[in-house]
């Protein structure tokens, strides 16, 4: 392998080398026409020899580069060898419409052999009447863990946990637990701490394993337990990835409204709610709503409509502000061609504000001691870069049209301009936050708005009133 | 507890209650001045106490609180009861600050007792002076491990790992390796899988702890070696982030140019790296650059300036093309209200496009294959929305100005400019990122240009011959 090949595959390196991946990284042509031909020739045996010993987000990436119904064949000729996690790896779309075309009892059987969590992850965008198909032929335990977990709120907690744990009683020795954990069959897949608790399965303490491992076989679980961190079922789930975040966790506790241990949640999870709530964000500032990649463009373009509209509503405010002043223009056509310029500094320099404090409510660096200093750091920085480009611009604008008094006015209604771009920049988000909504969704809309308005109306106005153009 | 305040919390319920924080889930101002009081008092007994129950994070959070002075006493009054690991979680300029006023002897001792990744952390930001001095002061084996991770390029594998891992060798079996990790003392503080090497440190398989428990004490490590993922010390973190990402990992071995195991990344790092390299984009996108809340005003003012000149450039751009068309401006001031408004739709599609583009790109959702159809999918959208928001402002223009000339001239710019907007907002992001420039930089500054120069171009342009105005 090549270095570039190497970093292309993302610098991962197996030690049985796999004809999967091409040399840039990719999933491999060659590979892949090879499973098609298998396919065709309904070959259950090589499909599966192909299929089995690759990761689910490979095996993903495989179902999204086949086509429809080539992804109903191998699921269906895989049969029991097909593993279901790859589902949670593939794009929504896909998923939903897959699930669709398969037996209720197939996608029962796989869901069976997930952790509670994945297959929640995989009914919850399925429509109830399909789910309730499925569910209702999976066995009576599952079916009903499952449901409890989907009658939480969307994005809680609770349905991000998986319920399977492992609880042990306080006055177990260590010997006795790992006894136990050898012999019993129905663990969850992979666990990294033990929670101890009472009978009413109210968590007393959580032992890490590598803590675990290391004492020795007769020491009373009681005396290896550490302080416990818990997070309640309803909590949002973006608030319990921060928990992860803050104290490094790589698995947590979720309790009910009793405090009953009732499901844990992984990191591998609040890494993917990490990722998630970042994309959300970046797309809502830059006003896409919740649309992907692999949409249609009628999809694309109905998402990304509202956030048009109401930027053709505010154009037209703006517009207007500048119709007031025709008369002045009408007398000095320079004011059309400066105009924009106050704008667009405004407008830049407000995004800016206002990405730094919509981040920073996101990631809740803002508290209230550092609310107050940010405001004034905000409108101070107005000011100063309003000082700083009112002489760039206003010297550049003398000159250009040999007009000291232009330059002038431009200069003023750039430092005008520059002070509300800080105050709106700082102000619509924190305002937006209080209100409970999030601010990344309008603040872009607003703070423009602001500025553009702001803009026109200052350089106008003061152009109007210096050359008495009224 | 309200539930008010335990969502303010973060959701976190400790079994013992602390007064730590406040109702409102932030540091009690209270505890805060208990703690000031002891300080006074120099009563170092109660300020441990006060101190040592909290996680990193929390005692981080106390630390921000403290002023500068302040802090340097706390840490000297608590010595060795002092946890440097505080220090990896507040403000870079908080960290360096306080380094600099406390002896190197101490921060040497502090190093020591942390793993490697943390120390690292913490010693990457120091002048190379002061650190000198400090390592100089720590003991040998651990000075040489922490020379060699920072001899790794900044933000790769090499400097993010810790050099503390488990070793063993495959012949051993279960039973052995339970008596080495509870005989040996000098283990990493928290660990997840096992490594198994041959003589020479490459890497044969890894073990899950929790698969090891459950092992028989008589059976072979060999027989329980499971695939191996590992990646260079030279690979960059943000690509070992997405790896992890991709395959749900908690720990991966890091390997030197000649495959030897050197270290290992844990989640709890790479759940920090995806969370900076979201909060850069997210600046980025917004023409901020690496600038924290707690800046000074003119920090915050110089870091945001070269995006301003950028800016006033491109918007002198604008206003030039602008006064390419003064003859017809002056025989028809209705076109300089108008004219904001092509811009800025076109500003705000253009924007969307590029947020997808740019999104996908950092995320490596965009391969080759997708490239085409996204292209053809933005141009397409352009088109649609272009003649949707043709005939809106359109017929708005053509029924205030009493003009259907005019109506239609906007609404064929629009067009024009939302196809550009389409194309601009894909292809630009593309081609940065083709030139290996992140394109979440100058972007927007790009998209916007290309959407101000189309706008303002095809509105002034089309008016002047339909109008026959030049």
């Amino acid at each position: 392998m090549t270095e570039e090949s190497d970093i292309a595959a993302g610098g991962v390196t197996r030690i049985d080398p796999n004809a999967f991946r091409g040399a840039d990284g990719h999933l491999s042509q060659d590979w892949l026409d090879r499973l098609r031909s298998h396919l065709l020739a309904r070959d259950e045996h090589d499909l599966a020899d192909m299929m089995e010993p690759l990761y689910a987000a490979d095996a993903g990436d495989v179902l999204e580069a086949l086509n429809a119904d080539e992804r109903v064949q191998l699921v269906q000729m895989l049969g029991d060898k097909f593993d279901y996690l790859a589902l949670t790896e593939v794009d929504d779309a896909i998923r939903s419409e897959l699930l669709e075309e398969l037996p209720a009892g197939d996608v029962a059987r796989g869901m069976s052999t997930l952790d509670s969590d994945d297959a929640v992850y995989i009914l919850e965008d399925i429509d109830s009447e399909d789910r309730e198909e499925i569910l209702a032929q999976m066995p009576a335990f599952e079916r009903l863990s499952l449901k409890r977990s989907l009658d939480f709120p969307e994005d809680s907690a609770g349905r991000r946990m998986q319920t399977e744990f492992i609880a042990i009683p306080p006055f177990w020795t260590v010997g006795q637990t790992i006894d136990y954990l050898r012999a019993e069959q129905d663990l969850p897949d992979e666990f990294f701490q033990l929670y101890v608790v009472d009978p009413s399965y109210r968590v007393l303490g959580t032992i890490p394993l590598d803590k675990f491992l290391r004492a020795k076989r007769q020491v009373q679980i009681e005396a290896l337990m550490g302080e416990v961190l818990t997070v309640e079922a309803t909590e949002d789930q973006e608030e319990a990835a921060r928990i992860f975040e803050r104290y490094d966790l790589v698995e947590i506790g979720v309790v009910d409204d009793n405090r009953r241990l009732v499901g844990v949640l992984t990191v591998d999870d609040m890494v993917d709610v990490i990722h998630e709530e970042a994309t959300e964000d970046i797309k809502l500032l830059g006003g896409v709503g919740d649309e992907e990649i692999s949409d249609s463009v009628f999809r694309a373009v109905r998402s990304r409509a509202p956030w048009l509209v109401v930027n053709l509503i505010t154009a037209m405010l703006a517009s207007f502000i500048i119709s007031l002043f025709d008369a002045s223009i009408e007398q000095m056509v320079a004011l059309a061609a400066l105009m924009p310029i106050v704008a667009s500094m405004g407008g830049n320099a407000g995004t800016q504000t206002m990405t730094v404090t919509v981040r920073a409510l996101a990631t809740r660096d803002l508290d209230r001691s550092r609310v107050r200093r940010l405001i004034v750091r905000e409108m101070t920085g107005g000011l100063i870069n309003g000082c700083i480009f009112a002489v760039l611009i206003g010297a550049v604008t003398a000159t250009r049209y040999l007009n000291p008094g232009l330059g002038m006015v431009i200069g003023m209604a750039m430092i005008v301009n520059m002070i509300a771009a800080g105050t709106a920049g700082i102000l619509i988000p924190l305002t937006l936050n209080r209100m409970k909504v999030d601010p990344a969704i309008a603040s872009s809309v607003f703070v423009t708005t602001v500025t553009d308005v702001v803009g026109f109306f200052a350089f106008l106005g003061l152009a109007g009133l210096w050359f008495g153009l009224f």
